[in-house]
């Protein structure tokens, strides 16, 4: 994993005994004045109390400092669970000299709890002295949770003779159904764009990546993802549709691709990262809906765990995506390059031992074609397996 | 398990070698001249040859025979699939002495195969020797796949002074979610009813029982459910408000209750059985919304699995259903009687203990209050096991 600072931008992760000891659980991101930050949020109706406050904060005034704890996630709190992540926003403010609504306030971890206000703010001098350019890996550590391992990226590359820098760093691993936003994700460059270029390429950036995966179905209640823009570099973009903007944003898309995928490869319990390939849809929005029901039909899912090229199932899963009048002969069906399906039933030249090559595959594409119409899409997803039925029956008992 | 018949139906349940050796998995139903039946089946798209030819021959002639095998769904089979179940009614046509529209078709199990056609029309004439009217039993048995146990249920009451029968048997245990039937389900009484108030009496009663589970949100490709009338009872309906009317429906709304739930109860892998009560919402259709977001949310099944008390995993789900300007403060959750949430937060008056021995009951009762409207509804469901993904991982590999 690359570790490219991103300037204008410190980290810092420490241990503040949370939930568990011995355990990084608490990161400070600084931003330079004059930054430029985006944020989306969960759309789940019963959002954090964090992700409230973060919502009204970034509203306000440009951020400063962003604070990130796990192990607890402050939902289904009510109005002390707001009071709380009001708490550590005003004590980042005390300690850092600047005003609390300049600071936004994340959680991740266990749903239902009160936060523990005094094991944050009580560790805040130290994550504040901590602060240093480097410390990004650190942070990609600190947020996670049931993740296995920290999702980083990073880009150094040249756009028309300047050097810029995009690094960013995911957490998340169940509870995966973004919408809007994945579980936890920020992105920093040195590039400098202005508000609205920043959160209109936020909004795109999401749109394709971290909205285009899903674990279980499940939208968090915390869901956040932050494209942050220090400006200290020497890329400025102020046309949008300038080459220059058209080269940052195809390595800014694998920057947020990366990551969207780099969570669906920790999902918890995966054996298999899988892609869902629809095409010839009539729009994205059927084109979508064939994709989650594939993605996210638990027999679909534990077939992929299996490795059995049951195809059956992926077929009954299209069908049953709610598609008007859908005609089941023009549909065809693949497996990577093996055609399985054609005009509604199976293909003459498939064979089993060719499907069920492709299904041995740690990696695998499933290609639909809907054959009415020329929109298409593209998730990701995982199987289901006994370690994901163990994961979510122990954690938290 | 009661066996009462209904005069008028004769049934016989064989074994013909279809996928297994030594298994019952034909089953022949009879049914007496002027028998009205009516039947409501699956809206998967790439729903099975079979469901295509029992819905034009139901459309064209008052059927005479049911033909049922397990071990081989006839789906996804093309052309070749119409033509196979075709064949199978033309054998019985010969086999009985009726037309080939005047018998229905209906397969089940595994999806992508053709139909061994030769091995059913071979075990007709035993089928028909067998045929007689205390083997209702024996064909829930032969129509069983990866169901534990045998789904019957009979109701003998008197409404008005006419003594009434009502039989009838299912079977599912995954792939269940219906939409409009489910696998396949087939209630026989000896009332005598116009097609009409049949048709209508079936789409009200499955819209409340069938149509109201769920074990993993996957419809099915084969779901039919068909009620049958002999009429050769003494009991006349000839009002659809009338008394008479009234109590018969609330004795057929226990049959199909009952079957359907009993799906629940034998769903794969399931260790408990779950109700899911949604009140005070705007509109049915909103109350359903949420109701299934509960239902088939892996990371709610996995807790009530572990019988864990995790509100916060039914919280999220309520809060993703998509409602519009959900009011998280006027949302209440509970377990059975015990309040868990009020007001966006967890409630001042409840105990952990309290949640976990609501938890650590076989049958959970899960009671949402939206506080926005009077409509209200009712789903059951099962949890999500390692069972569940053992028996989807081995099942046809």
């Amino acid at each position: 994993m690359e570790n490219v600072s991103v300037e204008g931008v410190r980290s810092a992760a420490i241990e503040s005994g949370i939930r568990y000891a011995s355990r990084l659980d608490l990161v400070l991101f600084e931003l330079a004045e004059k930054t430029k930050t985006a944020g989306v949020f969960t759309l789940n109706a019963f959002c954090a109390a964090p992700v409230m406050v973060a919502r009204r904060h970034i509203a306000a005034m440009s951020p400063r400092y962003l604070l990130i704890n796990t192990g607890n996630a402050n939902a289904g709190t009510g109005v002390q669970g707001e009071r709380d992540a009001i708490a550590c926003c005003e004590a980042v403010a005390r300690e850092c000299g600047v005003n609390a609504e300049q600071v936004l306030p994340f959680s991740t971890g266990v749903i239902g709890e009160l936060l523990p206000v005094d094991k944050i703010v009580g560790a805040l001098p130290a994550a504040h002295k901590a602060l240093a350019v480097d410390q990004i890996a650190a942070a990609a550590r600190g947020i996670m949770t049931t993740d296995t391992r920290p999702k980083m990226v990073s880009r150094q590359v040249m756009v028309e003779g300047h050097q810029v820098t995009i690094s960013g760093i995911a957490k998340g691993s169940g509870m995966i159904k973004p919408n809007m936003a994945t579980m936890l994700s920020y992105i920093f460059t040195d590039a400098r764009l202005t508000q609205s270029t920043l959160d209109r390429l936020l909004r795109e950036q999401v749109a394709r990546s971290f909205n285009r995966i899903t674990v279980d179905g499940d939208t968090s209640t915390n869901d956040c993802c932050m494209l942050v823009a220090t400006g200290k570099g020497s890329l400025v973009i102020t046309d949008i549709d300038s080459d220059a903007s058209k080269q940052f944003q195809f390595e800014l898309n694998a920057v947020f691709e990366q990551l969207a995928t780099g969570l669906i490869r920790d999902a918890e319990g995966a054996s298999k990262f899988i892609t869902i390939e629809v095409n010839e849809g009539a729009s994205e929005h059927e084109c979508l809906a064939v994709a989650y029901a594939v993605a996210e039909s638990p027999l679909v899912k534990t077939a992929f765990y299996a490795s059995d090229p049951n195809w059956g199932r992926i077929l009954a899963a299209i069908g049953r995506a709610g598609l008007d009048d859908l005609d089941i002969e023009s549909v065809t069906l693949a497996l990577g390059d093996i055609l399985l399906v054609s005009k509604g039933a199976v293909d003459a030249g498939y064979s089993e031992s060719a499907g069920q090559a492709e299904m041995d595959k740690e990696e695998i594409r499933v290609c639909i074609n809907l054959g009415r119409g020329k929109a298409s899409t593209r998730v990701w997803t995982s199987d289901l397996s006994n370690e994901y039925v163990r994961i979510n029956a122990d954690y938290r008992s």
